[in-house]
C-alpha cells in the first residue's frame, strides 16, 4: 500500500510545482503581534536575529531583511518569490524576514505570529520541506522559548493554527481538470477531506494559470506526520485524476490537443507585448505540453524560471527602474524570447 | 510626371500580388458559347488546338486540357491556380484550356467567349502581361478569324466586353486599409474612376486575406494602353494610401504593430490544425511584416508558394487522395511547417 502510494506520487511529480511547509511560532513572554507595541515588535526581531546569527549552524546561511526599509519593487519581488506574505507589506511595526541565501528558508518575523518558519522546494518534496523546517525549529529553540501548552501544543495568534502550527501545502498545476470543469468536483471533495484549496499567493488569492495550492485545514489533534500524509495523499489522488483526464483528452483528438499546446507556444515565443495574465495562461498549456512529451526541446527548469521572472516586480527589478504597465508587457515579451532562445 | 508615376509603382511593388490581362475573342463564323451546339463547341476547340499546335512559335509550349475529363481535384486545382474560371466547371459542352507549360498563359476555350486569352504574372507587371497577351493574340490571328466590327472592335458574348475585349487587373494586398476601415472610401472612389473591385477569384467572390482585385470596368472607347494606364494609375494611388497608413499605424505603436505580425507568424508556424480562412488571415499579417522589413528571415516567394499550396484542391492533389475537411486542416498545418522550415 505504501509502495503503491509512492509510485503514484512519482508518476505525477510534474504536476506538482512546489511543496511548502510552514510552522507558526510565538515567543512565550511577549503578546501576539496583533496586540504588541512597536517596542515589543522590535524586541521580537532582535531576539530572532540573535538566535539565528548567534548560532553557528545558521549564522552564515541567512540574511536579515527589514521590510520597511526596502523600496516597493524589492518588497514586491519577495512576495513574488513567496519569501514573504503580501500581508507583511501593510505592517507599520518592525517586520522582517530572515532569508536563507539559497532562498529555500524564510523566517517571517511579526507577521500574524512572531515567527513563521517556511521551507519551500520545487516539485513534490513535502517531507524534505518538513525535515528542514523541523531542523530550523530545533535550532531556534536552543535560544528561544516558544509559547507551548501541554494540552494544545504550540499557541498561535489565530486558534486555527494552534497545535502543530503547521501548514503543509503543495502547488498543483491542473489544466485538464479546469478545461473539463471537473475541478469543481475536486474542490468540493477537498473540503470534505479537511484540505483547503487556494490560489497561487495563498489565502484570498485567485487561481491563475490553472495553479492551485492544496493544504491542511486542521493543525490541532494530528501529528505533523499525519498532516503531511493527508495532504500528500489528497494531492496524489488529484494528480491521478488530472493525468487520466489529460490522456483521455489527448486520445479523443491528439491533433486538437497538440494544436492547442503549440499555438500557445507559438504566441508565447513570438509576442512583442504580453500581459502577466496571458503569459500564465499560455505557460499552463506549454507546461502541459512539456509534461506530456509533446514539446520536446524545452525543459521544466526554463518554464519555472520564466514564470518567476515575468512577474511585475521581478521585471522591474531586472530593468532597474519602475515600469509602466505597458512597458512591463514589452519587457516581459523580451524576457520570454530571450529565455526561450536559450532554453530551446 | 511619367517618371514620378513609375517611381510610385516601384515603391509599392510588394503590395501587388499579381498582374493579369485577358482578352475576350470569338470566332467570326460560329455562334457565341451561350447559343452554340455541342458540335459547334467541339469545332471551336478543334480550331484553337489547330491554331496553337500548328504554329511553330507556340506548339511545344502549350498543353491542352479537356476540363470534363479531369477529376474534381485536378479541375479545382486549375481554378486555385487561376488558370481556369470557376464557371468553367459547370459547363456541359466541350470546354478546355490551352495552358502554357510555365503556367503564365491560359487560353480558356468555350467559357463565356470562344477564347479568353489570359496572361498572369506575379508582382506589378501589367505591361508585360499585356505584351504577352498581344503576342499570343497575333499568333492566333494567323489561323483564326476573330469576330470584329469596324465601329465596335472585337465582338463579345456580353456587350460589356466588346471593343478591346480586354480586362487588365491587379491583385492588391491592403491590410492597413481594411484594419482602419478606409477601404470603404477606396472602394467608393474606384467606382467613380471606372475601376471595378472584386475578391480573389474574380466576379462574385469575396475578398479574403485582405486581397482585392482591381480592374477596368470599360472595354469600349479606350485603347489597350489607356486601359492599362488607368488601372495601373488607380492601383498605385491605392498602394500609396496603403503604405502611408501602414507607416502611420507603425509610428503610433510599433510594439503593438510588431506584436500583431509576430503573433500571427507564431500561430501560423506552430498550428497543428488550421483552416484555409484562418491561414489567409494570418498570411496577410505575415506578408505585411515581410513587406515592412519587420520579419526578416522569410521571403515573399515562400509566402506566395504557401498561399497557393494550402488551398483545398492543391492540398488534396499533393496528398494524392480526397481529404475530409479536418484532414485538410491537418495537412495544411503540416505543409506550412515544412515550408517555413525551409523558407526561414
Amino acid at each position: 500500500m505504501a509502495d503503491k502510494q509512492t509510485e503514484k506520487e512519482d508518476a505525477g511529480m510534474e504536476s506538482v510545482i512546489s511543496s511548502r511547509v510552514r510552522l507558526a511560532r510565538n515567543l512565550a513572554d511577549l503578546p501576539f503581534p496583533c496586540r504588541n507595541t512597536a517596542e515589543q515588535a522590535k524586541e521580537v526581531a532582535a531576539r530572532v536575529k540573535d538566535a539565528v546569527f548567534g548560532n553557528g549552524a545558521m549564522a552564515d546561511k541567512f540574511v536579515y531583511v527589514d521590510i520597511r526599509e526596502l523600496n516597493p519593487i524589492d518588497r514586491q519581488t519577495l512576495v513574488e518569490k513567496h519569501l514573504i506574505s503580501p500581508e507583511m507589506l501593510e505592517e507599520k511595526k518592525e517586520t522582517g524576514a530572515m532569508i536563507s541565501k539559497d532562498e529555500k528558508v524564510s523566517i517571517m518575523i511579526n507577521e500574524e505570529d512572531h515567527l513563521r518558519i517556511q521551507c519551500l522546494f520545487q516539485g513534490m518534496r513535502l517531507n524534505k520541506a518538513w525535515q528542514l523546517c523541523d531542523k530550523i525549529n530545533t535550532l531556534l529553540e536552543e535560544k528561544l522559548d516558544f509559547a507551548f501548552s501541554g494540552s494544545y501544543g504550540y499557541l498561535t495568534s489565530c486558534p486555527t493554527n494552534a497545535g502543530t502550527g503547521m501548514r503543509a501545502s503543495v502547488m498543483l498545476h491542473l489544466p485538464a481538470l479546469v478545461m473539463t470543469g471537473y475541478i469543481k468536483n475536486v474542490l468540493e471533495a477537498c473540503g470534505k477531506l479537511g484540505v483547503a484549496v487556494r490560489g497561487i499567493y495563498g489565502e484570498h488569492s485567485e487561481a491563475s494559470g490553472n495553479m492551485f495550492q492544496i493544504s491542511n485545514q486542521v493543525t490541532l489533534g494530528q501529528s505533523e506526520e499525519e498532516i503531511l500524509a493527508s495532504v500528500s495523499n489528497v494531492a496524489s489522488q488529484i494528480i491521478g485524476q488530472e493525468r487520466a483526464l489529460r490522456n483521455e483528452l489527448y486520445k479523443q483528438n491528439s491533433y486538437r490537443f497538440e494544436d492547442r499546446v503549440y499555438r500557445s507556444l507559438g504566441i508565447f515565443a513570438n509576442a512583442r507585448i504580453i500581459s502577466s495574465e496571458e503569459s500564465l495562461k499560455l505557460l499552463s498549456d506549454i507546461r502541459m505540453g512539456v509534461d506530456m512529451g509533446i514539446i520536446k526541446n524545452l525543459n521544466m527548469g526554463t518554464i519555472n524560471e520564466i514564470m518567476l521572472l515575468i512577474q511585475p516586480a521581478s521585471l522591474q527589478k531586472s530593468a532597474g527602474r519602475v515600469l509602466s504597465p505597458e512597458e512591463r508587457d514589452i519587457k516581459r515579451a523580451e524576457l520570454i524570447r530571450s529565455k526561450l532562445g536559450k532554453g530551446e
